[in-house]
């Protein structure tokens, strides 16, 4: 059989997986798709790093975009990034009838809808198994294994990084700091941790996840952000005693009306459930869909071996002659998405405040609340400190989060409340 | 677009879930398979039955095989039984060139290599997503998602009547027997459990997901079977005490040297592990491969709702065209399973003895398990009664699964061993 020829963009930590993983497991593959697959152009920056494999054979492009007019069935775009060379790259691979395999999360975030219709028009194929959750074929999962289903609700842990320092902040009761530190230095964590612990990559990934699910164009401005900077050491032992676990939770849930709830934050989930076992750089996903029931998904999201092997999935879908719209649906079909104001999402919520301990405070926090007709479900307020700040953490029963914010707001402007509130959802399912 | 026709054969509980699902989520589905899927015939032996959906208009079939020369693209088997009618219908049906959807296990891990070298003569399709949990799309995860990779080893928790008898076993401290009848009555197990409760149709699934996993053909020959009938509350409670649950656990793994150990036992499994916390009806599959690493899935694993959600899935991607090998390489390039006896494999074990409570009782046990080369790991013996039977609960450190069985038939033929010994392996990941 002919092979599927493919140019490989980008050789770092995926594109060398790449190559070793279609060099290990080369023959199974062959059998599997139907014909070999084989890498003929690569383009990276840096041309003498070893890379485990020898690629001196293959052609070396002098920039990512010659790809696009390669010879080739398939370019790989691993060079990530939202803007070019990744996006003219994909662009013009697509115009051109390729098929293109990406892990790009943040290009398809911004530009999915427009490159979905690009490669309908072209003929050519968008796929991007690896843009989510590596290890676990989740883009798969949505797009055909549930495709039967409509998916009320999906819940994810989709970044490994925070996984693994809320875990760690757990395991050891350290901060968020001195973890973030460690992780960094075990290269768990990049230099600049922004897009990974201020929720930025989870709201990439629930975007597409979401898009798959509910037929929806992805949408990063309809989603509200929160990450885990702010999540302390006590806030996790306080979560522990209630019977929760913190997890940075990409959650998004279709209402009766149409209308989706998107959001990323730190969530308390209960200890028994599946999400709240995920622990260090595992990634996750709980849907619930109308006739599959609950399904639950779980694996390592990142690192060479398994973004490769999700890469290499692709590649094989294509050998196979495998093509479908990139988000399920035409991407003319998309719809908008019709999004729920998140201060309109009823639940339950946990509340960290940092007050002076004195007489009154409690009752001035306790009147807020009234005022704002939340209700109390639980309030705990560890050791005594006359006048000094301690801690107070209060779990309510189901409320708007509208009425928690302007509760905090509240309390935020009492003198006794020397920190800014914290709110949390707390999920159940 | 035209329509994908099909006709459903079989309209038990599936099969109407099959057409309520058509019903209810159809223009989802349209959309997503780029045309409608049409029921335009069906066949059952009761016509008047409501099930929930009107299919007057549709044509009847007066039996099984007629569904084989109907002008249709798909015909969906949901007869079940590894027998005529489904196997005729469905080599028939293949033989035509039709695609065929089944969820019939029985019929794949008997005859599933002849029926998949008839679809590939013929240019027919054989799609199975229903036959093995039908809540998580593990058909597809193997022979799709994780393509790219040598699957090392597989678990899975593959039968729901099981595992909710043990689940209750476990939370409400009865006996087997008792439970059973329970299971009956609520409709989790048959009239006539043993296919469920002896292991065999986990013992017909894994076969399956082997195949996919490690290129071989489907042999249920080459498969040690044991069932969960053995297991009395004390096993469970003593499992409880050491850190375990008991779970009958479908595993199958490859050797360095290319055997593949495959059996169907109760296992003890630890606390923590993913599959310790399967709970109920639920099904669940953990894999170990090559650049994936661990990878698992859960959800519900029988009744209509996630059955027709995976025959449905199948539909999806017949209408969009995919094909593949039944079993992901082509039937004639399944290497026959090397299988690895099981005698040979080297694990930890948990032995439960019935004996009379005399002086000297443990120390014939002890010399046994020194001259069967067996080391002791912890040994528990609850209780005291002079003279009558007590319970003696012993596990061990690594040790040939033969050694082990010697040990017992040595054992059980001491006058003061009571029962047959129970042998369970204490699996760790």
């Amino acid at each position: 059989m002919k092979p599927l020829k493919i140019a490989l963009v980008g050789l770092g930590t995926v594109g060398a997986g790449v190559l070793k993983l279609l060099h290990e497991n080369g023959s199974d593959i062959a059998q599997r798709a139907g014909r070999p697959i084989e890498v003929v152009a690569v383009c990276a920056r840096d041309r003498k790093r070893d890379r485990g494999v020898d690629v001196s054979k293959v052609q070396w492009l002098d920039k990512p975009a010659d790809a696009a007019s390669l010879d080739v069935d398939v370019v790989v775009e691993l060079i990530g990034g939202d803007g070019d060379p990744a996006y003219g790259l994909v662009k013009a691979s697509l115009q051109s009838g390729k098929t293109v395999v990406t892990a790009n999360k943040a290009l398809l975030a911004h530009h999915g809808v427009e490159l979905a219709a690009v490669a309908e028009a072209s003929g050519g194929t968008l796929l991007f198994e690896a843009a989510v959750a590596g290890g676990i074929p989740i883009i798969k999962m949505l797009r055909e294994g549930l495709a039967a289903n409509k998916i009320q609700r999906l819940y994810g842990i989709l970044n490994g990084t925070c996984n693994y320092i809320l875990t760690t902040m757990e395991e050891t009761g350290r901060d968020f700091g001195d973890v973030l530190k460690e992780a960094q230095a075990l290269g768990y964590a990049e230099a600049e941790p922004s897009l990974d612990v201020d929720g930025g990559d989870t709201a990439h990934k629930l975007c597409l996840l979401a898009s798959l699910a509910y037929g929806v164009a992805p949408d990063l401005k309809a989603l509200s952000v929160s990450g885990i900077r702010p999540i302390t050491a006590y806030d996790i032992q306080a979560a522990d005693e209630l019977g929760y676990r913190i997890k940075l939770i990409g959650q998004s849930e279709m209402q009766a009306d149409g209308r989706l709830l998107q959001s990323v934050a730190p969530c308390l989930v209960p200890k028994k459930s599946s999400l709240a076992n995920v622990n260090g750089v595992l990634n996750a996903v709980y849907t619930d869909s109308n006739f599959a029931g609950s399904s639950f998904i779980e694996g390592r999201g990142a690192g060479g071996g398994p973004t490769a092997s999700a890469v290499v999935a692709d590649l094989i879908d294509a050998a196979r002659g495998h093509a479908l719209s990139p988000f399920s649906v035409p991407a003319a079909a998309l719809k908008p998405l019709q999004v729920m104001d998140p201060q309109d999402w009823v639940g339950e919520y946990y509340l960290r405040l940092v007050v002076l301990d004195r007489p009154g405070v409690i009752a001035d926090i306790a009147a807020i609340l009234r005022d704002c007709t939340i209700s109390i479900e639980s309030l705990i307020q560890r050791g005594r400190d006359p006048d000094q700040p301690v801690t107070v953490v209060i779990t309510t029963h189901e409320v708007r989060r509208g009425n928690m914010e302007d509760a905090a707001r509240k309390m935020a402007e009492l003198k006794t409340v020397t920190a800014d509130p914290l709110i949390l959802p707390l999920l159940k399912f």
